[in-house]
């Protein structure tokens, strides 16, 4: 019986390849009843170190690190809540690190991230850092979400914010908006460009043209949107729809519109994007594109545990699109 | 010069003393500026490695472990992010846990953490569980936030809750309510406990009697919180004011009023307790008890380095208490 392998085992004790490794090693997470199986097989088939040996990879700290812009953003606390749910199914740990979409902090945490020995790292809505010009020649596995980074050669899992786009401004053709507000990231990241480009190319399609006084480039918070369409309405410039590319600045839009007596969705129709709850709790509830933050998650952290455990490290052509859907609510 | 200590190092180069470990050690974080300008200051002063050797701890990890229902919710992801950016300060790097108060997963977590060997613990929202049963021997530096571990001897950083609870009640019958609904976690922690306190000496205080039919132990979820209501409305039970004993209840109670056709405020009162953006932006908008998030991760935090920088392990008596404030919205 001396050729038994990890495999056998694990099919004996009715557990993962991955769970035997963990209680020779003693090292992760498994009950003590599974401890007690699983060492009572490895003793009855006088199941050799050497082959455990072979079996396992070495040096491996059984962590990743996620670098993420704040987790007290749900749409990030979601998709990092579903990182951390596969990998504990994987006996992996996960650094959070939150950045505040600082590059000075970003580097930082890369370097350390390093230092601390992490198997794979994943990057939420960075984009803007040429991250892999700040670790070392070291190949460490970088799955990144949301954005698309500056350096070409890593794998991206994102939504389909083209269609995102396109199908929130069709909602609002659909109810008959003619002047089209979007509201937007002043900054060129992947994900606002994809979104816009959808806007764009939904009106082509309607006939209806590109006004760039309705194309606010701005910070990505409640109160830049907010000022943002007080300033419109302000200056007295119409429109009768907004197209916001995250639900925060439909919050933001919302407000400034409630504050000078506009109506929603009487006067002023909006579509958010990501379909965090409070477009489902807010007054009117807001309709949006839902992203799947779940499914997010967990595809860039199956992803990159495969290429921990030797898949491909990176593969320009495949960026992986997960599919969005229009949620239709109260303010269309 | 031999006598030079890794504070005059840190003074003439005008960064922290932990900051000229770090560089000493290579590990963490420092910009390369930083770097330089150590290292020349190191070899201007013949800086002795022996000293360096004396004043540096060893055996650390540089990172802690942060066990959290869920950080998809916004006073746990608020608490979290509050403790990683003084972990970031500090040079130290937060593993994130997320066991969805299932006990199971909560004591893996314990043991892949102490595997992982992190340097301490923060504990939030746990309390069911006899943590200090399910780690070795060596002690480990815990610090407990918002709920009170079974374990004894373990530093609690907590909100005011008692105070809180009276608070949000006699906010309540300032508004002229009479029959005031509590909706409070079914089990017997210790924050649920003391707002329900709160609550019924608030209620003493102004003449009102406890009714019971009125005290709704529940599942701590939005549904929960409507299907309750929903079921006081079905069976006729009167009542004019909710304190729910946080927001997300809330939400679910003000769902079920509008369901129901009742009036908020007109009909009935509502207060929450957590004070997350949520409340500042339904419709209306929810009067709550603020829990100063911020506050409760950065003191957990630093009250954790000291222990594990040789402060005492732990205190009984050290309960620490963070005040809380009403925050007066549109639902009273």
């Amino acid at each position: 019986m001396g050729k038994i392998s990890i495999k056998d085992i694990a099919k004996q004790a009715g557990v993962s390849s991955a769970t035997v490794s963990r209680v020779i090693n003693n090292n992760g997470r498994f009950s003590e009843k599974t401890r007690e199986k699983v060492l009572a097989l490895i003793e009855e088939f006088e199941y050799s170190p050497n082959i455990v040996a072979k079996s396992l990879r070495t040096k491996r700290s059984q962590s990743i690190g996620v670098i993420v812009p704040d987790i007290s953003n749900e749409f990030f606390s979601q998709v990092t809540l579903a990182i951390e749910n596969y990998c504990f199914t994987k006996g992996y740990s996960v650094f959070v690190c939150n950045t505040n979409e600082d590059e000075e902090k970003e580097k930082l945490y890369l370097k350390d991230l390093e230092a601390k020995g992490v198997d794979g790292l994943i990057y939420i809505s960075g984009g803007t850092l040429d991250i892999l010009s700040h670790i070392s020649k070291r190949k460490i596995p970088i799955v990144c979400i949301d954005r698309k980074p500056k350096s070409k050669d890593v794998i991206i899992v994102e939504s389909d914010n083209y269609s995102g786009g396109f199908m929130a401004t069709e909602e609002l053709v659909r109810v008959n908006c003619k002047k089209i507000v979007i509201l937007k990231d002043y900054r060129n990241v992947t994900s606002a460009m994809y979104r816009f480009k959808g806007y764009r190319d939904a009106l082509k399609k309607y006939g209806l043209p590109i006004d760039p006084t309705l194309v606010l480039s701005i910070n990505i918070s409640v109160n830049s949107a907010r000022d943002a369409i007080l300033e419109l309405i302000r200056t007295n410039i119409a429109f009768d729809g907004v197209f916001a590319t995250t639900d925060w600045l439909a919050v933001g839009a919302l407000d400034a519109l409630r504050q000078s007596k506009i109506k929603v969705p009487g006067e002023v129709k909006i579509v958010g994007f990501d379909n965090i709850s409070i477009t489902e709790y807010s007054c009117p509830k807001i309709t949006t594109i839902n992203q799947d933050k779940e499914k997010i998650g967990r595809i860039s952290t199956k992803k990159l545990l495969e290429m921990i455990d030797g898949g491909p490290l990176s593969d320009s052509n495949e960026d992986i699109i997960i599919p969005v859907q229009l949620i239709r609510r109260e303010t269309t």
